[in-house]
């Protein structure tokens, strides 16, 4: 829907973006503290691309780490940490593994404890290492760009004087809504865990509300050993929630096509879909065995490939598989088991007709960008929510991997393959995610930059921050408001009873005097 | 901070977005329901941008008007209205000479009402107009582009079942954010024509709850009306505020160095600053005007040019002038009238000190824009406010029209000129506007199109529209846990009270016996 004309008017204004940028080109100075694991992977891409654009990236992370390694993109600055690599390994394992078997809360409570617990005492160690501090002290930075869910990389901040900016989905128990002062009414946010969608009924909207107020708790208990630490290290007395109030910027990996609709604040950027960038070409295996017709991969983090029917033409279809641990003897021929797949490139294949996915955030923002229907196997965390996001929007189908048989499988496919409103309503997703301004990968190197040029971004803090709670809502002013009209009524009361009795008096007294008069 | 690496990245991405413009290049057809006035300033840019891009416009105005007028860029379809265009004219010089004598609080509220009666009546005969209505009907439109001070556009719109835009600063009484269910809590968002900042004392913060629930009332009253005329029209029952909030995207004139930073709802897009686009040279009569030394002109829609200090330099400062009234026999020497001032040009020239301004908000995002700290003399409206937000900023000082005298103005002049806290200030701000990773035109016309691509933004709509008020605020639900706590407080008291009772009873039995037996 664009004449040359316009088109003409976009590049002009590009070029001479362009152009701004590359005259007036100068390099800053990052800070960057990640969290390992799957969150290291949305940022990472962020990092290189502000390395490409010529600043000076320092990554501060544990020695013991599974995903951040050495890179020519960033200098890299570790802390020891108290536990193994063998450990972290087997934690992951046992997660895996206690995923497929039915825990109780209080199992899962205790799960989220132990990883509370190993992140605070990450966070001592690092607060603990002088020479460290004083080295980052020294290095001058522009800014502190990190994951919040290790709210440490704040502390650091505070402690440098430097602006942050975050890059999170969410955090426990909706502190990041709580920080920004953002509002999040309980009637039509359903809370993390709870697989509700923005449409509930009445029971679902009373246990949305009590989970909302338990978490609350959860998180005095979780982040409550921070306060000490930032009592000891920044020599002040402030809550962490305070700290993360002090964010300038927060990178939400966010699209409405996903999440349900809701209030923002004016600190809050959204960059959903951002690690759905570039479409490599597939490794010449991979190519070849996609042509023999059929893939079908399963794993927790899996995609699969497969022609218009697979269950059809073939009742054993081939199947593409990342597979890491030792091969079992008994393999059937029709697996194929590969070290690593390219899956959001998998996914833009013409022949990837379903997604076979745990439902983590990434791989259905991969899903979402190729337009492919998914079958959701959730696993833990925020998993089961995203499922229902999914489910609810008509673009896919939820599996319980705890009761799920292979029937259940093969019908779930059978669906999103051959029942046309999956691939329908996918691509209707797909073609609003793609339709933006500006591409969310742009949009977060923008704002990183924009705190390092100006030291931060205050003047998208609201006031609400000055105020405390019972201010926020108006509660003193509504008390003075009904005391102001109690004593309007009261005093007229009064008035009326005085009128009153005046009244009766003067009656009384004129009465009297003519009964004394009488006698 | 962009090496030419980071450049390049940014010109590929922009080049591959020009060649899918300029491929899949497509018009459509857009409906446009403007406000005569200055609200058409800020409309008609993005209406020629959409055009440039190969839309088909349509341009539906009263036939009546003083600045929407025929254009190359878009066809017009006009209705007939009950007033003349010397009636217009008449009532807009009433209000300007309104502005320097007090006015009560009464006649301000007929005002308002008179401007609402004008639009109820024209907007019904616009609806009555059923050849016009019918030939909309035919047009086969994509989209209705329009400004939601008048609520008409929105009738329209429902009954051609098209999805709209609205281009806005702000509604009467907050209607917008009651339409789109955006959070606006009165302890920290200064209602419109209150004066306040967002840090307010206590009694301030009372004074503007008092103000908000009012304005709930007047808006009752102003848009009641609309009830009936859409009943009849749309042969449905509807209020206005419903209507209002199927709009798709609100084009929000809103950018947070002005406002003051508060909640937002996903179909809410900022493009603040939109006017400010274009430098163009100054003709020869206003640049030879320039080179001798000094311009200060002083209007409703004023600007103001000087040299370093003109108030040392010369005591009668050349004075520059948009008048288009009668010449006055008594004009000084130094006064130089002209018919049209290029406002955001002149800001532009590194000539400018110093601007002296209404306060409208067009004027101070040129203001901004340009860095020219600004001295204030709101007349009405929302000037009053605007004027206070850049005051609170540190960029301008504000002057009583009412009060001030002429040494009002110099003192005023010489500390915003003098004083170098205050360009320092609007620099910074400036800075902030100027510093957005991409333009608001563009910003405006991609939201415009996408609701053209997309026949709508449904999934950018909470579920809170399908809420009613006590669902919102989670009041039925709060009730039930009361009663259930309740009930459960009632039930164990019983239990005590009976066990209780079951204790004495028994006591008692076991006593009676025992005193017959010493009968």
């Amino acid at each position: 829907m664009a004449s040359s004309n316009g088109g003409f008017h976009s590049l002009a204004s590009c070029l001479v973006l362009f152009l701004l940028l590359w005259t007036f080109a100068e390099g800053g100075k990052l800070l960057v503290i990640p969290i390992d694991g799957s969150h290291w992977l949305s940022m990472r891409p962020v990092v290189e691309q502000l390395r490409h654009r010529g600043h000076e990236i320092v990554v501060l992370a544990p020695e013991i780490n599974l995903r951040i390694g050495l890179s020519g993109y960033y200098t890299m600055k570790t802390y020891s940490v108290s536990y193994t690599k063998e450990f972290v390994e087997a934690e992951f394992k046992k997660m895996g593994y206690r995923s497929f078997t039915p825990q109780p809360f209080s199992a899962k409570l205790s799960n989220l404890a132990n990883i509370s617990s190993l992140f605070l005492d990450s966070c001592k160690r690092l607060l603990g290492n002088k020479e460290l501090i004083e080295s980052l002290g020294e290095s001058k930075f522009d800014a502190v760009f990190m994951d919040p869910f290790f709210p440490c990389g704040q502390i650091v901040a505070e402690h440098l004087s430097l602006p942050s900016v975050y890059l999170l989905r969410g955090l426990p128990c909706s502190l990041d809504f709580h920080a920004t002062l953002c509002p999040h009414p309980p009637s039509y946010i359903p809370r993390f865990f709870t697989r509700y969608t923005d449409r509930m009924r009445f029971l679902q909207r009373v246990h949305n509300l009590l989970a909302s107020l338990s978490s609350s708790l959860l998180c005095s208990f979780l982040y409550a050993p921070y306060n000490s630490v930032i009592k000891e290290f920044l020599q002040r007395e402030a809550t962490l929630l305070e700290l993360l109030s002090h964010a300038s910027i927060w990178l939400m990996k966010y699209d409405f096509v996903f999440e349900y609709p809701r209030p923002l604040m004016p600190n809050m950027v959204l960059i959903g879909g951002i690690s759905c960038t570039q479409k490599k070409a597939l490794s010449q295996v991979i190519h070849d065995y996609l042509q023999l017709s059929v893939g079908l991969r399963l794993s927790s983090f899996s995609c699969s490939l497969m022609p218009e029917n697979p269950l059809r033409s073939s009742k054993r279809p081939l199947v593409l598989w990342r597979y890491t641990g030792k091969v079992p003897p008994n393999m059937p021929k029709n697996i194929k088991l590969v070290k690593w797949l390219p899956q959001n490139d998998l996914l833009a294949h013409p022949k990837a007709r379903a997604f076979i996915t745990h439902g983590g955030s990434h791989g259905i923002y991969e899903g979402i960008c190729n337009a492919v229907p998914m079958v959701l196997m959730p696993l833990f965390g925020d998993q089961m929510d995203n499922a229902k996001r999914i489910e609810s929007r008509g673009a896919g189908l939820t599996l319980n991997i705890l009761e799920m048989t292979t029937q259940d499988i093969s019908t779930a496919l059978k669906a999103v393959i051959n029942d046309k409103k999956y691939k329908e309503n996918i691509k209707r997703l797909s073609d609003l995610h793609l339709d933006r301004p500006i591409h969310p990968m742009d949009l977060a190197v923008h704002w990183v930059e924009f705190v390092m040029r100006h030291k931060g971004a205050p003047h998208l803090r609201p006031a609400a921050h000055d105020l405390n709670w019972i201010q926020y809502h108006s509660l003193d002013v509504i008390a003075f408001l009904m005391a102001v009209v109690l004593l309007f009524l009261f005093i007229s009361l009064k008035c009326c009873l005085f009128c009153c009795r005046r009244c009766c008096c003067k009656k009384g007294r004129t009465r009297k005097p003519t009964k004394s008069k009488s006698h």
